[in-house]
């Protein structure tokens, strides 16, 4: 191997995230994709269980000796198990990008209302929100990469404007996902005679989302609390978020189309869009596509906000957090 | 014919809505169906354009001197050009369910703001809203039955025990639907490459349902500016709204079940869940299916009603409407 | 209970044709549905797992002493499982609609060779192939009715005219399936996300339906060898046989229209139509739609049987069959 | 512009083929795109219509003196309407590549058997069929390339072996494909609730491409007559064709997959695969994936090839074109 080329590997790479994040290493110009571990799977090669991904190469069941000989690494384990990984990759230096939900919540006891018990509290304070357009500059040097949850890459994106200014008074988000978000596990919920022609909201009234929008949200200027309730939409790929916004005093409407058009003017991967976003505009991409409206009646604004759940909600925003800690071009090998 | 049966023909019965009346007007036990007229496609079979029907009867080109010989009428036309067919059939005497909006808002100066002019205002004070969970003995007598919109359908009945104890301060409705409600007509947006694994709102801010929801509410008690957002599903049939109310002060979110258990117990075409409702629960049925949630971290009421647009939003609501009118069993037909 | 009605048990009520099943048995107008068995989700209510159906009844482990005290049964086992029950359930004098594949071929040893060892091989002389449209008057009489797979009640449904004739020298047959057809179970090749957007063939070269259809034509006069593929489509219900004819000497591609004519005439579930027929046509029908083309440049046949395949290719079938073997009008409960 | 780029343009960019060469040309490494011409949607921008295409550019109407300052065009005219338009182009020199049947039938009275008097006979000797695999040597010095079907660019590559070595005696293609190769017109075979949920053939018994297909297998060695059938599917992109080929006396089905593999061990687009490919193994990717199996009790040879029907059946095969004719990489800016 060249000593100029990165070394990553993939841990938990049978699942659709794990999956995707290696494909998209395997073709990257800079990274060189070590290994793959998975932890069903183990000896079945990646490109029998994907043919579309194209990556020739064989899941490893783990071996910390052996595959933590690298610098940086792609962790797509259930929450909870991902937390004791991470921690042993940290222990022998290598970098991690966590695509659970175990270091995204910053404060532990928020995290053992909604989850369980944190198998690993004392790392918390080395991790870095991996939302590159809140946090691009800590990204650069963290240790610990928390890739955002789907629903909150797309909420906060489409809130991020309206939130700094610290106009949001109320918010209701209702969320709208396809199947790929449940991943992989073959359940009656995923079986296709389930979803085809189905549409339902799931999670209700409390989705573990929920706090990891509103810490983003606080973090931002609107300490606000939301309902937010995802719905499973009969498509494969696919997220949007319609987000209902009722501003405080000094806010108006009308001036929140400004504020977007400000923040996301040099954001390579935020698309402001006139008309309400589908998810069929951002399939396969990187890119959150966000629109604004005013509700002159009501007074509120609606804010929508479309991205691909397993690209920029997980595995391709993964990719760019990558690039962000290792000094390439923040687009490289996601565009 | 035998003397004793209703004779009633559909009009408009070429576009999906009218023809699923047709159909199922073609074998109820009570009425019998006279003729089908269409604006297009006149000549043509029903059998032909939609074979699932199984309805051999030819569209007629509307001849009123012979079409208007009837006891009721389905009047299946576009807003704006139904109330003129209508004002015609009245004259003759002719009981009708409206399909179309132009007798749902009982404020003409409301029905000018958020659709045109209107055509037979003077008719307005005969005609009742054609929801019989709310309205059963009004329709009875009803010369003009105004068949509520899908989305006002599934939206009314979502939240009626709650807006009729008056709790309903504010309100966001998030809707969806299956592409069918957007009528026959071949478009872009109804291209099945445009709908297909996408997902979007559209007619936002200002959908012409809204007025429709607010006239309801407010005359069960709860008189709230709304706002209501529809969005395109990749489905056919199906439709459902998830209803977000917060609570004016003598409301708590618990009490809501107990108003649902008793607003609905008796309801033949009312179904009350645990779960939110999924749109195949109700698949090709007159039944809405509602589940209500209290939110207790925000105080809100998280209500969903799920229909088949084409039955319970529109056709098979307009034979439990003729049931009524005719003195009927409320169900015949439509089981 | 009245003494005139007929009990009938659904014993498998779990899977996707028991249910439905027995859902047509609850509605039907003559039969009384006294208990439904499962092998999975003992103690469930069938209306929680398919709240579409609506059927109020709890699922039963299997108790011969109990269940057995019936009529009629309808078995929806896996093959193989099936004819053990079927063989207690005779010892009891029950009659059996048989939905497994275990007396479908009236050779045990051709159901060893694409099957395993048949467990009551000594009631295959009892059993009739329950296509009624081939065997009406033998199954009015039955003790078990082997209901059809559904590749074979569409494939000969579309074919029998011709095989009758005598005319079927060489025959291919490309099958596609909706979903439902691979049953309940949730697999990698059931989930949504596997299924969405693909389509391929699977069984390759020897689908197990191969020789039930091939069974059926020698009967019907055309001692054939087939070739049978099925597909997987991304479709709940609904299945289309494509089937293409080289003709023997003696027959011309133009006479075989009139043949079906004949054929299908007073047929009340076979429906013959010009252009080839979509599945959408027959969703949630007992009715097989076929139509049949001249290939002039080939000198080939082509026809085509669309049906669903959990109604006419399974459940309502069965009923159909139940309706015959009791003497009620063959169309009781399933028009 | 660099004097060292070529310059191309699309002629007819409205339509789904047209737009998604333009989007490979927009982001080719190569190749200069200079100017969009459409027939409907002029004036529009090529983003507004395809979001996620992500081209910047407008439609131009078309105006030759302005628009054939080119080295080289991609025409997506419908059949008929290309011919007049690439006898223009070369008579100013532009080298074409041919997304319409006007040149791909060698004989013109085939074409006009099966299509319309031809407008440009006098052209047909310059142009060479589009199918790298077979014609490579000579597309890169042609002055027209006629871009295969989408059907036969999967049936002639899914059978091309078997008919090099003359062995297919008799041939049944049954094919499906996904909504997007009917194209982007508006009709009711389009709208999303007659494909949902649906399945049919269509163009029974004499599809335009069969012979296509026909003249490229007798061109290859095996002169047969086929009986070719298209089946509509409920999904975007993505075709699969299935073909039973029976063998002349020379040949065993045996035999056939070591045929496969010499063929296609060097074809970077043509993937072997040992199960029967999924149309979703290929989507939006410039590969045929093809799969070949012996049916020993027929003794026939089952051939898969799966495409997307708009990338390797249209426009990214239009660009391995272009590459091949401008002395590129044969997988430049389609990999």
């Amino acid at each position: 191997m060249p000593p100029d080329r990165t070394s990553v590997s993939v841990f938990g790479a049978a699942g659709f995230t794990g999956a995707l994040a290696a494909r998209l290493l395997y073709r990257h110009p800079y990274f060189e994709l070590r290994a793959l571990t998975a932890r069903s799977d183990v000896g079945a090669r990646l490109d029998d269980l994907y043919p579309f991904h194209r990556v020739p190469m064989v899941l490893d069941e783990l071996d910390l000796d052996r595959h933590a000989e690298i610098d940086a690494a792609v962790v797509a384990y259930p929450h909870g198990a991902a937390a004791p990984l991470v921690a042993e990759l940290r222990a022998r230096g290598v970098r991690v990008v966590d695509l659970s939900a175990d270091f995204r919540l910053r404060d532990p006891a928020v995290y053992e209302q909604w989850y369980r018990q944190h198998q690993a509290p004392e790392l918390l304070s080395e991790a870095v929100y991996g939302l590159p357009e809140l946090y691009r500059d800590r990204i650069r040097d963290a240790a610990i990469v928390a890739n955002p949850g789907c629903y909150p890459t797309a909420a906060v994106l489409a809130l991020a404007p309206l939130a700094r200014a610290g106009l949001i008074e109320d918010l209701v988000i209702d969320a709208k996902s396809g199947v790929s978000g449940a991943g992989r596990a073959a359940t009656a919920k995923t079986h296709f005679v389930t979803v085809d022609e189905n549409l339902n909201a799931y999670g209700v009234p409390r989705h573990r989302h929920t706090p990891e929008i509103e810490q983003e949200l606080a973090a931002l200027g609107s300490d606000v609390q939301i309902t937010f309730t995802p719905h499973l939409i009969p498509l494969d790929q696919g997220e949007l978020v319609s987000c209902y916004a009722t501003l405080s005093g000094s806010g108006s409407p009308e001036q929140a189309r400004a504020l977007y058009l400000e923040a996301y003017a040099d954001e390579p991967f935020v698309e402001l869009a006139d008309q309400p976003p589908g998810v069929r505009d951002v399939r396969e991409t990187n890119i959150c596509r966000v629109s604004v409206h005013a509700d002159q009646r009501t007074g509120r604004v609606i804010a929508f906000g479309a991205i691909d759940n397993l690209w920029k909600g997980a595995a391709s925003q993964a990719i760019q957090n990558l690039n962000l800690m290792f000094g390439r071009p923040e687009a490289e090998g996601i565009e």
